[in-house]
């Protein structure tokens, strides 16, 4: 059972696994300069619980193995689970000012606990015993589970099973008494490269002819046939240059585009194949969850955000202006929006037939949908107190020239001196235009779902019926 | 006990007050045209309660009395009570669609209950005792009380003891041992006509040296020397048109100006005299319960607003044209998120000393500033949706003549009657610029405080220092 | 030759017309208190053209009629001609804080002089012709002009052809050697029991089966066949309660339902009739110009908004708190940002074949996209500013009564004598929520076409072809 | 005269300067990875008015040499002058897709012309010769100025003279016959490293006491004592790696530090010494005529933005989905706005007493107040369109790899094919996150001041005493 740093990065050398980044094999995830951060990251999920003062954020008991686990392998069943998951990615997000790519899992396994329960009573399966055997391994062991969604997907115009290139959309292209075997991409993937299992799930709803598109699996991240291609990230190369201040922050997170070269997955591992009407409902709670996720951490990112602004305009002299503490209150206001949000739906939860609590799904998607706006408008502010020297400051290689050096630290001295100033633009740089800002803007797009997907659900689940009934008993129309 | 409407009614004619509106008195709040559509609103307090699947919103357990009473009389005692409090008046903001006006007197309730526990422990004063006396009596006859907070205030630069004429905040000009005797004015007084009891507090923090003005009372409706002049609101006078469609619902709520002619107030009514740094708090518990309310009431009457709209749509052809679709879906984000904002600010309550469960106080505030904007957004939706036929349709007069009639009928008939078209505009001018607008916009900007208001608590409560040192650590500064 | 407001009243009550408002006849619109104070904003057309302050705003060189006639009914012949328009409306918004009617006929006229010629150089007919000689009248007379489009449109799914009634778009229903006879009904008539003449557009593109909906003429207001609804508005009546403070303003804007009972059109007042391809283009142009307008009255009544929260925050004594001002400029922003796209549609205006100038068709449609947006939000922040007291406030008649009034006076005052603050809260009320209202918020929503009207012309010439080769150049893309 | 691409880089290799960028000396900006997109974009301002096509826009008589010269070096003589640099400026910014360097100059010898001309007048000085003679040369040889305000500035809220260190805004150091010796440094030099001469201005008004900051002056960018160092942008380095589909366009802007290390000016470079009172008179023409050249340039990269936007969405096989139109379409009538706003304060110009055209001051801040705001809406509205890909795409070497390339290129492949989707991918992210971002974000955000000196200018010029004369005549208030 892995509970420390050391343990993890031990545990995450121990995989075998083809990765890529910048055309060059990456060989140890856990030391690579441009994945490192993001196994800090991760790194913190393990610390963190070992605090005892977040004990009761972190750690949840296991009805299923009869101890305490820690949170991001925990099946939820309470909305006090609920909350405490929020809360508790609120924590991490003010640790680490970033993605701490755990989430994927722990709402993966939520998502499957109950849609694998209900395939069983309807189709006779036995996807949930395999299920539970899988998870109590997870929680047994504590492991990192990544969770793969997006497809590549192809020409948007087309369903899977319209597509030209028929791997467009992962899927089974063999099988035998041993298991299936699989082919295709999924793309997005976030924190997989620090994840021991990835489990996949299909993207979208499917119809009764795409029953091999309709598959959920588990598999190890160094599953024979698994490549992994880092994405880029805006400023990565600058944590190869050795220095720290330009990063702006020691964590990161990371996506990986994951190609599946027909891996072979035994049957115990697979969680559903060809129940076509349920790859919809699995999408659908996933979503939920991970939706409810953004109310947490980005809501702590964004603290960090706002302390970052604070401090810029407290170097300048300017920290008590009242336009300046006008728009800290407004970052203040958004941030909390997306927590109360975050909040509310798991406290309106519901347990489903498995036991496993969901959240509210319309207030999970109005939170989302909140997140698709508000980072952005709080990153504009925060831009707008840095100032331009944002994008405009030295590097720290001219910092550290005995010739340049001292004219930057008189010059670029303020109400504070250079040096910190220079710290915390770089931190603000990170979480808006850097690294930082795939995770905190774009991610806050993207992540569980553009924002149409939002719009999509929150009019289906909007009840526009009821309403009108409302309306019509006010305005004194029949019925 | 009060239960049902015809029990409030006959309460409130036992009253005998000097009622102004129009310049002219009124005799009987509940029959005249003017004010019985608030009397309407008010009762369904009374009549929802009576519906045995509205029990768990509108009855609770009163620790006081030993009995279920109804929960506008209730003191919360849990998360649970809070949460109950904010979805019964979502509720009743869907049956009246508008201002149901029995908030106030709760939240003063509430206030007054944990304030005068701490003044009492300070000060070793019996305000608590005196105040659960009144409690007693309001729970055991199901009273309506209002809550006036807001003073006529004078010049807004000035102090209360700065003002040129001493009476601009309600204050004690006189005193002996039967009791206190106060003068002044409170505005913006919301259903105090439908109210058996008044509760009077301060309406900002006092210094040291304003031991008048730093009071809190209660009195009957129908003390001497009280006088009510009532507010006029947009189209008020439809009501007297005698007509139905013109006045859009025929619920309303309203506000009165109440003036204190050197009314004498008896001690054991007195709930604060003279300790003046628990204005302030009186004040903020007040205004976060109150903050609170608006997650609920604005919401319930933003699902008619959305209702109308989609109908109005409805009606035109249009129900399900992508950019109507998403219009409809926008006002239900905006409305999700506030009532999110209620949800949780009530979630992440806490108990006072006293046993009264107050309300997360940032959450609280967020909830109201969102509150601020998002019914006026939701109001340019919906008179989107609605077309220009909102201000430029025909009176009820003119679709009763012999001659006109017909040919309103004939032309503003779409794709359903001409009637149902009118009667749903009506009905949405009423909540955007007609009465229902005076409580769906005015009171949502300014009710329990103007958006500066939130502003300043919300920046006390962000924790901005906290916030700065999750930023240095990230960047890598000394603390 | 109309020339003063009294020249202009008894050319008004030499018309003999059927007029209904509130289910009675109206015999003279220059006095019946429901249409006085539009009478008297139409009238500000002709005494503000006679100020020589004036002149270059208000008056215009006709090539026409070889004089200087009213800008109202000239033909814009310069980019000049379309900049002195918009300040022209800025200003007339500036006077009457309200719609001053007349910009619809100016449209119009405009509207058609380079669409009949275009008309007849397709098709070889004479409609120019008839036009100049209408027009030559118009000027000479200078004459008011309604502008009627919007149709009373059924069942918005279905085209004008294919409605289950025929007459819910105006069209022909009978010819002969004098002329035709038209029937069906125009929506929202914005000011037409001012005008003299009105000009009958179709509200659409027409089908080529749709001849007889593809029509244009002008018919006198007093022709036979038409009657006029008046439409209510917002707190409509006070104009009836004989008292100036409730009302808001002396000035105010009307709009009618025009039914058109076969009303027989002689041929040389028929400017388009079958020509169905340039249904859509007199729409287009129509629209282009109105768009345009409001980037004139909708600031100037702004400008009298700003005015008027500027005033009521100084009577309250907070007119120099930060917040304050970072409100009054948000104000001043919004405002400008419309009048700058008024001026910019107008400065890139080109001559039309007919010698007419039109204006730059895109940026006409983002200045009216903005005055949908805008407009509510300055509202808002006015309403903001007001403070509560915008709907709590008591009526005229309770400030007139001996015993009620000297309480009011006391109480209301602030850092101004309380008649001043009734005063200016009365105006904020009129142009928010009041019969101003329908000007300043829904007719800056719907008039000139709603929001999507200016999306789909905005879509269709943002220009999406060069933008993508843009795009693809720097991309490196091959095109 | 340089008229071409090359005469310019000849001329820029000309100069010995001391530049340092990442800790290196850059010998020649012309070819160094990290300058040479900010050489080529600005070197676009002498091949695009080679083209015939565009001489109307990019050519004009100078009154001073009495021959035609590059707009950038021109005196605006007329409100066509003015807009004719807006549209340039729009064309150039649809060129590049970044900021172009060039404006800077030409605003500041704008800014001059007039004032120098002014403080002649009052104080008898021969400032406006001299620059004329300045002015002379860069005509005649068509030079590239930059023009130098910000200040280092130091504490923010203590004046320059009351400053520690008193070297935190340029000043004199010491005087002679032959000239000044000025010390300090200014930040944020748009292009400076492209520029043959430096136009230095204060950076703020100054008070009588501060005499040897209210200075402005020319110095060539090779003059002794000038230190530059390259600022840091998002991603810079990717311009380093050789490979052209990373860095997401071939152009590019630069912002350097400029240090002042005992320059000496001679006396005829010396446009103002000590005339305090003209100090925050300069800074505001530059800053207004810098405002309205943001209307030009960044609706020009605004459409290369939109023309990517669509393009990505195409290449998905979403480009026609309502929902994706919608988004198109509201970028459209944002970037319009903005245009609208620099067209408008241009035509709205009047001739200052030297004969150089001063934009509308008002409507300069109006159009700079929205670019602080909509490039960000713009922004995030693409990054909705682009897609998650935008920050998750491998590299371009990932891409060259034999082994990962084909996976690439199989999977990122939809409507069109992979290497198109990250060409115009990368395109976004260099606009939006990447070293684009620097001049679409936050220069719009802090270029020619940050929104707050907007706002203030906004709330001097809006006429506020005028508008509440306008609202108390309608009110009926006595003045």
């Amino acid at each position: 059972m892995i509970t420390t740093r050391d343990e993890y990065a031990a545990s995450l050398r121990a995989l075998r696994r083809k990765v890529y980044a910048m055309g060059q094999k990456v060989e140890d995830v856990t030391t690579h300069p441009l994945t490192r951060p993001s196994f800090l990251a991760v790194a913190e999920t393990y610390e963190q619980a070992r605090d005892p003062e977040n004990e009761a954020l972190f750690m949840a008991e296991s009805r299923l193995i009869g101890r305490k686990v820690n949170r991001f392998v925990h099946i939820h069943g309470s909305t006090d689970d609920l909350v405490a998951k929020v809360k508790m990615q609120r924590l991490l997000g003010q640790v680490t000012g970033c993605c701490f790519q755990r989430c994927v899992g722990m709402d993966a396994l939520n998502a499957l606990h109950s849609t694998t329960y209900e395939v069983d009573e309807t189709h006779g399966t036995q996807y949930h015993q395999r299920f539970l055997a899988f998870l109590r391994r997870v929680q047994e062991d504590n492991l990192v589970c990544g969770g793969a969604m997006t497809d590549s997907k192809g020409d948007r115009k087309l369903r899977p099973s319209q597509q030209e290139d028929p791997d467009m959309y992962v899927h089974v292209v063999g099988q035998d008494k041993a298991g299936i075997v699989v082919r295709g991409a999924k793309f997005h993937q976030t924190g997989t490269l620090n994840a021991h299992e990835v489990i996949v799930m299909p993207t979208t709803a499917m119809s009764p002819e795409e029953r091999d598109y309709a598959i959920s699996f588990a598999v190890p991240t160094d599953a024979e046939g698994l490549v992994f291609i880092l994405g880029r990230q805006p400023s990565d190369t600058r944590k190869l240059e050795g220095e720290t201040i330009d990063v702006g922050s020691p964590y990161g997170g990371h996506e990986v585009m994951v190609v599946f070269n027909d891996v072979f997955v035994p049957w115990e591992r697979v969680f559903l194949f060809g129940e076509t009407e349920f790859a919809g409902i699995l999408v659908e709670r996933f979503a939920a969850y991970h939706r409810q996720s953004y109310g947490g951490c980005k809501v702590g990112t964004g603290d960090v955000l706002i302390g970052a602004a604070a401090l810029a305009a407290e170097l300048n002299g300017v920290g008590s202006v009242s336009h300046v503490v006008d728009k800290l209150v407004e970052m203040t206001h958004l941030n909390e929006t997306m927590h109360a949000c975050g909040l509310a739906c798991s406290t309106q939860g519901r347990p489903t037939r498995s036991g496993a609590y969901m959240v509210d799904p319309l207030l999970a998607n109005v939170c989302k949908l909140n997140v698709t706006r508000f980072p952005y408008e709080m990153a504009r502010l925060a831009e707008d107190l840095a100032g331009g020297l944002l994008v405009t400051m030295p590097s720290q290689r001219d910092l550290d020239d005995p010739e340049v050096g001292p004219l930057i630290r008189k010059y670029v001295k303020a109400h504070g001196p250079a040096v910190d100033r220079m710290r915390v633009l770089r931190l603000i740089e990170y979480l808006t235009t850097g690294p930082g800002g795939a995770a905190y803007r774009t991610e806050s797009m993207h992540g569980a779902g553009s924002p149409q997907a939002q719009k999509i659900m929150i009019g289906r689940l909007a009840g526009f019926e009821d309403k009108k009934r409302l309306a019509k008993r006010l305005a004194g129309m029949e019925e």
